[in-house]
């Protein structure tokens, strides 16, 4: 596909021209860099391979949880493009867990008011990791708590063989102003160590309110982790829905619940973080990484969580090749394996690659979904900033001109970030991402195809900046990667 | 629960008389009568007993299908409340089919792109009524049409041994400019008769593009009806996404489908309508109906429908009784059984009351949900106008005071409205119902408490209105009810 017309390029051109008289400092970029960096935006902006990459991702390969047949197909699927484009391609083993939903059902058996004789369905799905239910499920009293200090204050005679139900509320309010991430941080504690927390009190089973803003009767699935001193209990997410019922039922008298949840734990399998090189033409030894992960959970088909953030990165590359450029240092793209299970990809690289921390000029990573991006935030020192204004600058033209500092990077490069590589993602809205999280309505159509544009414009753009910026960034500080 | 106080009935009539000076012409309406609508309208508005009901009728009842234990409980629990406020009770019988939900998959088993050895899952629901599907399950190739005329177009070899998706999209901006009922309308037909015109051309399945709003991964299920002279075939219907998915593929190559219903069709079964009346004062024979229908589908626990048309209307007796009104007509609250699946309590009543038609001065019935009601729409001639504007106007203080007239009534009351009795309902704000309607997500959370409220105003003041109106209603001349 012919993206960029000539009297397109003229155009730009002489917008750029126009721009540098405006600005008293010259820009630290050449004429050149800059004009380079508008064919990428503007190519991205009109492109479709992004969102076709997106689509046999998650419409052809479909739910690819770390483990299963797809995911290893879809890493060779992405090799395979990326070869097609010219790249250097390896596939790096990383050893997964292999852990297999298998049934899952509830049901209250007894509470208040009930018709005699019957049962109410209730909407949940095992938690990522969760031993199964003993023989014919688990039968007890739901207690109902909203924090760990109600839990703790219980006395262990009301919680032992007990369900607990922890019924933590999901910050809506606050994931609509913007804010959906701190409102995931603030829920998702009882999701990922709740288990075990109810284990040390007695509990036979663990249910978590869903950690997500939807309000369709969906539970949202995720990671858990046990505690290693402690009983594996089944764990499970029930829907907001369901959380409400069943703690408006509790206030009035005995609740009992049959849960069923049939998972398995297999062999770790062997799979693969997909590692494509351009190399640079100039300093080839030194590295940015532009990536996205290509695990998914098993309920959807991971559009925005992250097949996404994978064909932004891949859009990448195949612009950088369209428009026949040639990047100073190597453009590195990742497409990531097993971020959803611990992390063993970026793990796994970050240990391969240690001796060659240093040479790892930056890292990016999209892993918010595809939501209007306005920006650019930097897990590196904001001592940085002037040398990037000018691709924020650029990225105005798509309202991605914010550039923030931020205390964490994405989950797979957090490892590198740690050993201080700089770390970079877009700036996502958000205010939807938590709707659909780890819920079956991952899917396709919850991509705008707009938007998505405009986020692979980010990562191109960003992409190819830092792999020709003039001068070296300032590093991070070493610290500790993200637990989870 | 003490509703007024006598401070406000003070403030309300000296309200009344400065309405009474600014309105060339004296009200149809005594100052007593206007008095006493104002203070149902504003004892609604305060009071919980809706929201009480409903949360009674959705969470410790839950799911009520028509032949279900939790749909003959039901209609006891509301024959009792009704007791309770003195109202005289009758169970009137009605014969219900009972259609019980099964196991229910779906899984593409061969799609272009498929990573070997893979299957994606399909969410659906079985449509109600539905036959099953043989022995282990159908597996077939799925045939996509979007309409009636791409599926008779197609020669019967391309449709024989088939499965068919009618992918007709709910248009959710017509929705969204609150004209929910027209989108419903354009696309239901295929759910409802999609099955028999599928199997004419010698499919061996049929589904259904979900009619409703949502991108939720939800299938809506719903009615469906055999045509007599055709093999019956198993219905289901997919979720918006699912659909897409298909489509996508199918767009792509052969995509087949293993597809597992396992619905009985049980012994019909007694159930009933809940009649409660407060006899009239003065013309006890004339009877006003304010109603809603009992039964829900098995998905959800019928909230918005239609436990909150009963709540409001359980609110506008017990209103009445509360302020210790005297009505001059019999008021009569009615909750339907079988709305859902050929509205046989609809049906039933107007057969067992038809040489009563005469006396019934007017049947209300809330069944579009609990959203913001603007006001009232009447089944009747519009000669009607002037004789019912004062209770818009009394009911423009919670913004319900549109009042225009319509083709249809309600479901249930569609029978006594053929027979020529005026039929009205509250205009309600369905920007937001089609979402939910007929799905698992169909749960109390989704009615906002207030707008219950104003709904329940508008039940209750319209319902004592007519019950005290000082003259007749024209009547509308007689026509058939609605299929379904």
């Amino acid at each position: 596909m012919k993206l960029i017309s000539s009297a397109i390029i003229v155009f730009l051109l002489a917008g750029f021209a126009a721009a540098q008289r405006n600005f008293d400092q010259p820009s630290p970029y050449s004429a050149q860099l800059t004009a380079e960096l508008k064919l990428l935006r503007d190519g991205a902006l009109k492109s479709d391979y992004a969102w076709d990459q997106l689509a046999h991702l998650t419409n052809n390969i479909g739910p690819r949880p770390a483990g299963s047949l797809q995911a290893n197909f879809a890493a060779q699927y992405v090799a395979d493009e990326m070869r097609k484009l010219g790249f250097e391609v390896k596939l790096e083993k990383v050893v997964v867990p292999h852990w297999v939903r298998g049934e899952e059902t509830g049901a209250l058996v007894q509470f208040p008011g009930m018709a005699p004789g019957t049962t109410q369905k209730i909407a949940l799905t095992a938690l990522g990791g969760s031993v199964a239910t003993p023989g014919q499920g688990a039968t007890a009293e739901v207690v109902v708590v909203n924090n760990f200090d109600e839990l703790n204050a219980l006395s262990p005679d009301k919680v032992t063989g007990k369900i607990v139900l922890f019924n933590a509320r999901f910050d809506k309010q606050l994931a609509a102003t913007g804010h959906g991430g701190p409102a995931y941080g603030q829920a998702v504690i009882y999701r990922a160590i709740g288990a075990s927390a109810a284990a040390k009190q007695g509990a036979i089973a663990a249910l978590v309110r869903s950690v997500g803003g939807a309000d369709y009767r969906l539970p949202h699935t995720g990671g858990m982790f046990y505690q290693p001193d402690v009983p594996k209990i089944p764990a499970a997410a029930v829907s907001a829905e369901d959380a409400d019922l069943i703690a408006y039922l509790a206030r009035q008298g005995s609740v009992r619940m049959r849960l069923v949840l049939t998972p398995q734990q297999l062999a770790d399998v062997d799979s693969y973080n997909v590692v494509a090189d351009l190399k640079g033409s100039e300093l080839p030894d030194q590295v940015v990484i532009v990536s996205g992960h290509l695990d998914s959970w098993d309920l959807g088909t991971g559009a925005i969580d992250d097949g996404a953030g994978v064909a932004v990165a891949m859009q990448a590359a195949h612009l950088v090749k369209e428009l026949g450029l040639h990047p100073r240092r190597t453009i590195r793209v990742i497409a990531w394996m097993n971020e959803e299970f611990g992390n063993s990809g970026g793990r796994a690289y970050a240990a391969a690659h240690k001796e060659e921390a240093g040479k790892h000029f930056a890292a990016i990573e999209s892993d918010l979904g595809a939501g209007h991006p306005l920006g650019i935030h930097m897990a590196a020192p904001a001592a940085n900033m002037p040398l990037l204004q000018p691709v924020a600058q650029i990225l105005q033209a798509s309202g991605a001109g914010l550039l923030q500092t931020s205390e964490d990077a994405e989950t797979d490069i957090g490892p590198m970030c740690a050993m201080g590589v700089p770390c970079f993602g877009p700036i996502q809205d958000d205010r939807f991402y938590f709707n659909y999280h780890h819920t079956a309505a991952d899917t396709l159509d919850k991509v705008v195809p707009r938007e998505l544009q405009e986020n692979a414009a980010v990562m191109a753009v960003l992409a190819y900046a830092l792999a020709s910026l003039p001068k070296d960034l300032e590093r991070p500080t070493a610290k500790p990667a993200r637990a989870f």
